[in-house]
């Protein structure tokens, strides 16, 4: 599952969470309407690429302001523009991963590929055999080089791959080393508090939730 | 980014999807809970254990009926076996993974060691290279066998983990052969409509969540 901590670290000037996790999702499509050179798009098409509710939706971008609605549609490039501005998608992001299993060595080669702003920085794990050894373009380093590794300038994003027991700690580490916010993928919950965002993605609670539709 | 269709292929009886997604946190807390020993806990601790806001929780909990409240409490073993049934927890669902490449492998293992309900029967490939081979207990069988290889009896739940290019051909073979639910880790967005449900989950989305929180 993926979530945020919604009672901790609010920003009182902050969108709603349901909404935040929705723009993503607009943005994805916005890109591929300006892509293939639409000029507008209205909100029950554009909710229906994005899979969506439509009242959702035009929730979601009333939150945004005045976005230039003509008729009954948005504008595409203006609203690409806004959303990618809220979500900090027009500068890049330095992705830092620990752990560098199969899940971490999937990740890096997914970022090597992706055509966003996020750029596979650091890999870092404690498996002797790994530290060297070069995945998607990048040198696997000890784990408790992270401080001097990431010392650079930039915007840092952490993603943590690393077996459950450790997790908590590599989080800490990474909170000390100046990176606030980070995935988690081990299989434990980790909530650091005020000033910084973990989101845990727990495949085991995304089964959870199939299982219960199938039982509707 | 993990989500639901909330405009499709929804069922009138079912909880809110906030709801839904908040369930499988509590029970793994209710879970600790109860290895503990511990009888009961109130709203305001189980919130904080499941780092969900506590007016969340409670109203997540009113959906589920009358729980036997004490005082200010809840009872820990109906509650958990509440949500356990709800959730389908105390069924046991098969799990098929279409695809077998990093993510695939990862998710492999990390069912094989859950304690939870999901059994790893089948996994998918249409590498020569890797059909045949055992990854986590299991052998690796051609993309063509899939309806025969799931037509036993059980409940199957899908896990794409394939490049994004075939996930969606994959997604209807599944449906095909049976498995109506499904996670889709393949960067692309698959809807398959009414009576089906499929969960993107979507590293990218992921990350566009995490940088808008550092830019505010």
């Amino acid at each position: 599952m993926s979530r945020q901590n919604p009672g901790t670290g609010g920003d009182q000037d902050s969108l709603p969470e349901p909404t935040v996790s929705r723009l993503p999702l607009y943005l994805r499509c916005l890109d591929r309407l300006y892509e293939a050179g639409s000029p507008s798009i209205d909100s029950v098409t554009l909710a229906k690429m994005a899979g969506v509710a439509a009242h959702n939706l035009r929730k979601d971008l009333a939150y945004l302001g005045n976005l230039g609605v003509r008729g009954s549609g948005y504008d595409v490039g203006p609203l690409r523009e806004k959303i990618t501005r809220i979500l900090g998608a027009d500068q890049e992001w330095k992705i830092v991963i620990c752990g560098v299993g199969n899940l971490g060595t999937a990740f890096a080669n997914y970022l090597s590929r992706s055509k966003e702003r996020f750029v596979l920085d650091a890999l870092f794990d404690n498996n002797v055999n790994r530290i060297g050894e070069r995945v998607a373009g990048v040198t696997v380093s000890p784990i408790e080089t992270l401080p001097e590794v990431i010392s650079g300038n930039g915007s840092y994003l952490g993603i943590i791959t690393t077996p459950p027991e450790v997790a908590f700690d590599i989080s800490r580490r990474l909170v000390s080393s100046g990176v606030r916010s980070m995935l988690n993928f081990a299989p434990v919950h980790i909530d650091l508090g005020e000033g910084t965002m973990v989101r845990n993605v727990d495949v085991g609670l995304h089964l959870l939730m199939l299982s219960y539709h199938e039982m509707l």
